[in-house]
This record gives structure tokens, C-alpha cells and sequence, in this order.
């Protein structure tokens, strides 16, 4: 059985919640997840880089206390989250973001892959994080926002939200050039079929939440590991 | 169940059986393996663009008069094959090559990827399609060729072929400064011990024909599918 | 007397005859120009991926069969053209496409070049195969498309047509920034006047099948030839 | 009859000799050159920016009160001398520099592009010439100094300065991966044979003075002309 | 006492008072600004490259007749001067240009600089001139033009400038996602208050001429000076 | 009197010692440094990203418990240290941290510039930091380290780091091209005149510190502030 720790690395049980609902439904064969919410010392959403730094520290942390029992790491915060690389820095065990793991199944998919998000500020902040992760403007259409915060995917009204998401999706699709769309926020997981009935079937729709879990898997199955050489080498053995 | 179909697109059994030998050990649950290989039309080996052109043309045509029933197709030629752009053009259901696959999953495990193959010209034709798929230097430590042709590396002296994969792999991360490596021929799948060992147990050893159907198995699970809009819209609909 | 066999890689013989009918009035002097349609099992037009990995194995067979007895090789399509490659790794003769030889020209001319194109498709295809070129987006202003077909541009009524290329060409200069145009298609070799009309006597106009001509005629009186050593190394001579 | 203008930026007669007696050989049909050598109050050789602005200062002048009456412009020093673009911005015929004409003519034959130059600090100078020109990393292979100043070429013994150029040619194929050369100084362009026998039949060597003579009256043939919009539209029309 | 000249580049000795009168009030401590207007045989404003070439040379031939006293070099022309350049290689004194200072500066303000500038010739001419610097387009967001020639800023009527510039500014802001500005012009100088009323108390407009002037203030008292190794070299000591 | 806070973010008080040291020596007129060492709970040295992290998320906190009374920070730790960005974030007045400082300051100076660090993990940590900055491969001639962690600079003898700076950064100019040296350690900073006596004259080295400290007194002088658009606006604010 392979363990997968889901991490919320804000402290929104809500969301965490959301998220096993949508996941618990499609675990994929001979996978175990589990589900951790930050504890409330944490940011209740991750809205800037000063919340995932926060968000970070609180959960080496809580960690080190907690010694994690389980195969592999999924960050469930789609940002460029400093977790993942404190993650990676202290285990061998594989460890993803969710903006990662869409990122790189997208580009298995189409040729242009935009993603819809929250705030506006989201936008620099996940153009940077893409292009950090290697992946240049060839294959890259934009970061479109709603200009929704995070908990307002589900405290506004389900029609504006709905109607928003329709709205920057399509406009990804039809002014930006994406042909394939990545869910831009862990708490977007339940409203996938929001952005597929405003694209239509051609445009296949990446919730990262699935596909870390995936890639995951995967990883544990091949027996891969995150590399303990160069950058992620465990901390204090330069 | 998931049938995915393994295509060795050129025309010697021997490689398919190779990659059949391993793959069928570590079959994903819920998966069937179908391989398929190249009519004898198609080249021995695809050794430069020419090849895989011819390649990709008899089995398009054998497409055409054998319609495949799978879920997804994996082509297993460690290159930029133009199969794989074409059966995306001409299906839905997801496509990869093992050369994206690997080099996908290389981004979750490290910060620089490089690739161990064959002969020299491999080297621009692999930096060519590494950067091609959207994937920028900054996470791309360059390819490292052996020397050998795809065939040799069963057909010479097994020291001499372990002891060049070795010494390659060792460059690649010593001089080249990569921290995951990729095996960059369908034809070292049974050979990654051999790299393994050399490099130790710090640095992944990624084998594109297990990280490819790993992927495309996520894939179907996640109803995900080509997107049929932009370049791989369906032939004949613009 | 330099012989240049200028070859249509689809199999539309009026395409041909059309660029024949240019050609044949500006050949460059002490140049004979030879054409060839791509044998019937061939494209009709070149609208995707698969059209040109099939007509360049339509044509390599076609050329294994009747050694070319010429010093030069022009494919007359505007786009990535795999047939390039395969040719410049079979013989030592110059070969080059239009799309090449457009883009090359327009660079001493201007500083932001732009083609209008004939689908939607091809904005990204050619965005590719300019990329692919190694040419960076400093001097790229990007591809307009008409939206027509290629066999579209002689089909549908020429006050249409002339429409249609006059308003993407101001597009291109208006909006995307361009200062030099290329004609996107070899079937737009008789409509340069239109586009030459449109944005009137400051913006040159480049086509490719003109360019090409002078460009393989330069090579040849040089005494140049393509590299043998990398990528266009003879087949099966790593 | 086109005339061409085949301008040496720097006051030494004795390079214009040099490459007048070069291209007179290989002058292309219907093409007539014109040789000017700058005035005596410009540099002797262009080693450095200061050097280049100069040299186009006192021939801007020299234009001005004579004005040229050619078809076309060759500025024949290999580097990014400002005289390029100020003959285009002032000029609506066409103009290029040596090292442009061979760098657009190298991509037409190869995949990797390098230069065998002067002296050191060509190395970058070069470099940002090439970026400048829109050429990316992809097909450029660096630069290779001998360390020769431009007058030395001819004034040191004939013995050192060709081991010179041979080595160093050698070092731009077997180490940095060239393979296309290019001549980087006009006061190369009769040492052609020397880089030629070090590399072997395989490798071609372009001369930028010839390559430049073609380019431009393939320009003229095609009624082609510098762009009047952008950055070289007319002085004081903006 | 710090000596640094400010060098207005072109021989329009308003220009140079009108800076002068900015400068002046805020002279940072121990720093004493000298200030140079080109002869008149240099042209009346910068542009285009002919304008800044011509402008270079007068320069440079006055700098040898008067060799300057001082300890830092300021050219004061919003744009890629070659002055620059060639003072760097005939000095060791630090020199720098206000387009370069103001670009340096604004990226420890904010992620995205934007200039707003004269002409729409600049629009690509200032592109390519900061990337020329090194500087990404991850953090420039475009040259935004006001379509006024450089005198033209005070020759126009005060209304209709101060709209032009307060409405580039915005869609600096708003529509190409800058978040901080650079004035795009010496003669802009006086003008800081026109755009900081427009984009608000959120967005840093940075003045070149007092950035250059604080830089090279730096510079000087850390004892640094321009590398006399590289492009820089002492002219003629390769 | 501007105020500037000079922030080590580790805990080693002899570090903030050193820089005090050095920079209370060199201080600009009219500025007034204040120094704060990281609390003890954070990192004693920072040698990845975790340290970085935990370090920015202490000092976050020690900041809403202590609100600072200061005209601009300086984080001195040569890293792409979260806690520029989080100040940034936080607060309007200008913080940059001594690697972005040091790098401005160098593409004022030369052409290309390098780093000289500490451990090997540096390496691809600095080259992503600087990449992120915006700099492109242009100006940057790479990260040299030593292999010194950054309390060895003071622990080993003097002989033996002496020998390991001066070696280091000859191989930055040597063989990596570099024209300029930053410090890459703030623990350097008393060892300038180490790598200085090695590079020789014509080489300038650059202290990230004092480079920080003059950038922020000139942002201050000139009432600059962190732009509060855009990635870094206010905290909670979108």
C-alpha cells in the first residue's frame, strides 16, 4: 500500500476537507492518502509569499515533532510553496505541489497550458513560479485570474463564482491561446466541471490535486526518490 | 482496465521483447500492456530524423488499416519521434514518448536533468526536443552520449557496454552537473542497474518506458485526453 | 548553370504550376529551375504534422528510387517541413525551405518580422518550427492567420481571399509590431501585389519561394554545401 | 547591373585589397562592385566599440558629402558596426555587415553555428552581435579567438598565423560543438584554404564578404529594400 | 568631493539646464555634478542610432582634446548611447547611462519595469537596448510611448504633454503590468510629478538622471571602478 | 539621517560583528546603520532553503512584535533570501538583500559577472536566485565556490581559506569569463582584499554590504519605496 500524506499548508480544515472529498473518490489502486490541515498557527490561505513562508516554517515544525510515516508528500497549495523544497531538502521520500504536478502532466496534453487562478496577484506570482520550474513561453499561455480570494471560492455566491470561472477560463482558451487548463487553487478541486462545461470537450482540465497524487504514486512504484545531490541534498551535508 | 499499447517504432523485435521483459515485472495495478512493433518497412533503428520520419509513416499507415482499441499509446523510442505529435493530431486518447515521460518525472526528483544515450548525434537531436517540449536550461544539464549506436548496446561485449554507460553516467553528473539522469534509449531499459551503480544511491535513474506508461496510466484515470484544440486539433478540422 | 529542383511536397500539381508560373520570371541568371509535384499518395496540402511526415516519406522514397541530378533542393512549403532535414541528412547539396529562406532574408531587412499565414493551426506550428530555427522573439513579432485553408486561397472568390490577406497583413504591422512580412504559404507566391498593396511602400514583403531560389543559387556559386558532421551527418554514419 | 558598395570601416587600404582581390574573382553575374576604404581620419582596425563608432561617424560624413549611387551596402568588418544600422536607418537600399550575411547564411547549412576570430575581446563583442541579430543559443556554438589582432593576420609570419587559424578552428568543431565556421574578420577572407584543410570536407567555411555580395544582390533582385517603418525608418520622420 | 559630469549627449543646451535644475536640488552630500552639453556640431537630440553615433564621436573627440577631471561619468540620453560604451573602454572612472541606472534601480522596487518614452521608434529601440543589458522580459513589462519627439516636451503646450504622459503611464500600469516606471527621457526630468499624480502612491517613478547621479556617487566611494578586463579593456591592449 | 537596518538572518552574532566591522567604516554621509542579529532560534548559518525559511519566519514574527523604526532594510545573507520578499510585502519602505544589491551594482561595471561563494550547493542555488532576479546568461558568468560552509570562512586557518578565495576567483575570471567578482558570502566581507591581491587590478570586487547600503541610502534620498503594486502590495490588500 503506498501512503501519501495530502498537506493543507493552511490552516482552513474546510478546504482540506474539499479536497479529500474530490480525492477520496478517484484513489487511485493500492494507494492510502492521508490528510494533514496546518496547524492554526498557520495562515488561513495562502495569499502572498509572506503566508507560505509562515505556512512553511510552522510545518517543518510540526514535522520534526511529528515524524511523517508515510511514502510520499503531496503540497496541496497551488503556488510556488516553499514547502516542497524544504520537503525535498529533509527527505528522500518523493514530494510535489500541486502546481507542479499539473504543470508537467499538461504538457503531455497540449501545447499551450494556461492556468486559472485566484487573485490577480497570483498572476506574477505563478508566472514566476512556472518558469522556475524550467518550463519556458513556448509552452506556456499565461496565469488568468478570477480575481476571487481563495475563501471566496466558496463564500461568495455559487452563481458569480461559477459564472467567473466560466469567464476566465474561456478567456484563457480564446484570447491567451491555452489549449490545455490547469486548476489554479486546491480550493477550485469540486468546481473542475464548471471550467469543462464553459470549454467544452476539446480542452481537457487539470486538477493538480489528482494529478500530484498520480505522479505520486507513480514515483513510489518506480522506486524513484528525490535526488539527495545538488540542490536537495540533505540539509547540513554539503 | 487500463490497455495501453507500447509501440517500438522501429522494426527490431528484440528491442520490443527487451522492453516487454521489463515491463510486464512492473505493470501498474489495473493496467494491459500491448506492444506493438514496427512493420518490417519501418528502419532497424532510428538513428537521425530520416528514420524516424519513415518510421512514423509505415505506422501511421498501419494505424489506418488496423484502428487500435487502447487507452493510450506509448511511443517507446528514446527521441523527438514525430509519432507522437502525429497520433496526437489523429486520436484522443493520450500520447506520450518516453523521451517526454522521462524528462516529466526527472522535474519532480531534481533540479537538473540529463540524459545517458547512445550516439553522439544524439546529443543536439535530444537538446533540440528537450528544449522543444518547452523545458528551458536552467533544469537541463545537456546529454551525454556513449558512443554506441541503439543496437550495439546489446550487440558488443557487455563489460565494454556497462563500463561506457558507467563512465558516461558518471560524467554526466560529475562534469555536466546533473542530479537526475534519464535513460536516453529504449534499448538500456534492462541496463539501469549498470547506471545505478555507478552513480550510487543518491541521484534517480529514470527508465522512460516505465515512467511512460505510469503516465499515461494517470492519465486515463483522470479522464484526462489530448486536447483537440490548437496543434493537435483533429486532421482536417481547422 | 546552377540546377535547383524545386519541390511541391504535396501533390496539388495546380500549387506547383502556380509557383512555377512565378518562378520561372525571376530566375536568378545562370540558374535552371526543375520542379516536382510529391507523387498522388501524397498530401493534397501540407495542413498538419502528419501531412508532412507523410509526404517527406512519400518523397524520400521517391528519391531513393530516381537520384536527384541537381545541385540544390528546394521544399516549397511554408512551414517545419520535416523533408527539410531528411534531405540535408542525405546529400551534401544545400537544401533549404521556404520558411527558412523567408525568415533568414527577412532579418537584413528588418527588425520584427511577421508572416501572415493561411489556418489558425499554423500560428503555433510556425511559431515552432521558427523557434526551432534559432530565432529568438527579439526579432519575431509572431504569425497572423487568415484562417483559409491552403487550397482555400485559389478555391474561394479572390475579392474574398484579397480581403482577408490585406487585413492580416495591416494586423500583422499594426498590431504586432512588424516591419517585414513573409507570405506564409507557397499558394500566396502570386498574391504578393495584395499584401504589398495593404501596407503599403514601406514595409517589405518577402516570398519564400523567391528567397529560396536566390538563397540555394548563393550557396552553390560559394562552392557550400550542408555540414556533414552533427545533425545532418550522413545516415548511418555516426 | 547592381552595384554594390563594399565599404571597409577602417582606413587600411591594404584590407580592401585583400578582399577586392577575393570577391573580384567570385563576383556573381550582373553584379558590379564598388570598393571604398574609409577615410584616413577613421581607425586603422576596428578592436573595440570606440573604434566602430568612429569609423561610422566619419563615414556618415563621407556619405553625406558624397552621396553613394549603388544599389546596395556591404559594411565588411565582422562585427555589429553601428554603420549597419545607420545605413539603414538613413537609406532605404539594402545594407548588411560580413558577420550577419554569414551568420544567416550558416543556419541554412548546419546546426551550430561558430566563428573563428581575432582577438579575445571579440569573444564577447561577437557574442552580443549574434544575441543582437535575434540568434539564440540553440544554433550558435561561441565564439573562437586566436588571439591575433586584425593586422597581424597578415603582418606576423604566415607559418604562426595559419597554425593559428587551424587550431583554433579545430578547438570551435571538436570542443565547442561548431558545425558551420564562419571567417571572423575580413582580413580573413584569403585564408579560407588554411581553416578548410584543418576541418576536413565535412565542415563548411563561410566568408562573410561573399556571403554578404550574395545576400544583397539577391536583395535587389527581388526588389526587396530595408524596412522604412520601425526602428529604421527615416531619420527625423518618426 | 565626489566630481561627476552629466553629459547631455545632444547639443541642445535647454536640455541640459533643464536637468541641471533638477539635479541641482537634490545633489547627494559630498558629490559636486559638472555638467557638459555636446558641441554643436553634434545633433540637436537623440532619435535614433544615427543621432546617438554621430553624438558618440563629437564626444570622444572632445574628451581627447579636453581631457576630463573628474571622478565619474554620467551620459545623460535615455537610451542604449554608445558614449557609454566608449567612455567605459577609455576610462577606468565608473560611467553609466540614465537608461541603464534607472532599470537597475527599479528592479529593488518591483517586479515589472515599464519606461514611458518619446517616440515610438524608442519603443523597440529601448527593448532591445534592456535586454542588451542583460535584463529578462520575467521582469520588464514593455516601452510605452507618448509619440512626442524629445523637444517636443517643451514645445508642445503643458496640457497636452502632461495628458500624454499621465495617460502612457496608465497603461503602462494597467494594461502592460508594470508596477514600477522609468522616465523614458533626460528632457522627462522635470516632469516626475505629471505621472506620480496619475499611476498614485503605489507605483515608484524612477528619474535616471538622479539614479545615475546616486550610482555613480556609490561607486565612487566604494572605491569601484569599470572592469579593465573583457569589453572594457583598455582600448588597444588586447 | 537616513536610517538603515542591516538584518543577519542567522543567529551567529559574530557575523553581524563582521559586517558591522566593515561597514561602520565605510558608512555614506548622513546614514546611520543599525544592526539586528537573527534571535536564537533561527539558523545559525543559512546553507539551504529550509534555513532560509525558517530564518524569514522568525525574523517575520520578531518584526510584528518589534515594528521597526527604520528608512530601509538590508537582509544581509547572499541568497535569494524569502525575507526580501516578505519585507517587501510587508512594508513600503525599500529592502533588498546583498545578492540583488551586489549584482546591480556589477552590470554597471563589466560585462559579465561572477560569483564567488561558499559550499557546491550554492552553485545552482545563486544561479536560480540571480536568474530570478532577471539577469539573464548574457551578463552572468556563473557561481564559483569554494567548498567553505559559511562559518568555516572564520573557523579553518587563514592560510588555507586565503588560498581557497584567491584560487576561486581566478578560475571565475580565468576560466569562466567573468570581468566582475561579487562577494558571495556576507562573511566575506572582511576578505575583499584577498581576492583582490589575486584578480589584480583590473578586476573590481564587489561587497554585497556596502553595495546594499548604498542602494538603499540612494532609494531613500530619492523617496523611493517598494512599489505596493503588484507582487508586492499590501498583505491581505489584493
Amino acid at each position: 500500500m503506498i501512503r501519501i500524506l495530502v498537506i493543507n499548508p493552511n490552516s482552513t480544515v474546510q478546504m482540506t476537507e474539499s479536497v479529500k472529498s474530490v480525492l477520496d473518490d478517484c484513489t487511485p489502486p493500492n494507494v492510502q492518502l492521508e490528510y494533514l490541515t496546518c496547524p492554526p498557527e498557520g495562515p488561513k490561505a495562502i495569499e502572498c509569499v509572506s503566508d507560505g513562508v509562515r505556512s512553511a516554517a510552522v510545518l517543518m515544525k510540526y514535522f520534526e515533532d511529528h515524524p511523517p510515516q508515510v511514502d510520499a508528500f503531496l503540497v496541496s497549495c497551488y503556488s510556488d510553496h516553499p514547502l516542497v523544497t524544504t520537503l525535498r531538502e529533509t527527505y528522500r521520500k518523493p514530494c510535489t505541489g500541486i502546481m507542479q504536478a499539473s504543470i508537467l502532466t499538461a504538457l503531455s496534453l497540449g501545447r499551450k497550458v494556461s492556468v486559472v487562478t485566484t487573485t490577480k496577484r497570483y498572476e506574477p506570482l505563478l508566472t514566476d513560479g512556472i518558469h522556475a520550474m524550467g518550463i519556458s513561453d513556448s509552452v506556456f499561455a499565461g496565469i488568468a485570474s478570477t480575481g476571487l480570494a481563495p475563501l471566496e471560492l466558496d463564500s461568495k455566491p455559487r452563481a458569480e463564482v461559477d459564472a467567473l470561472l466560466a469567464r476566465t477560463a474561456l478567456r484563457a482558451v480564446n484570447e491567451m491561446g491555452a489549449d490545455v487548463i490547469c486548476l489554479g487553487c486546491a480550493g477550485m478541486t469540486h468546481m473542475a466541471h464548471v471550467l469543462e462545461k464553459a470549454v467544452g470537450p476539446n480542452i481537457p482540465i487539470i486538477d493538480g490535486t489528482k494529478a500530484g497524487v498520480e505522479l505520486l504514486a507513480s514515483l513510489v512504484r518506480m522506486n524513484l526518490f528525490t535526488s539527495k545531490q545538488g540542490v536537495y541534498q540533505a540539509v547540513g551535508s554539503d
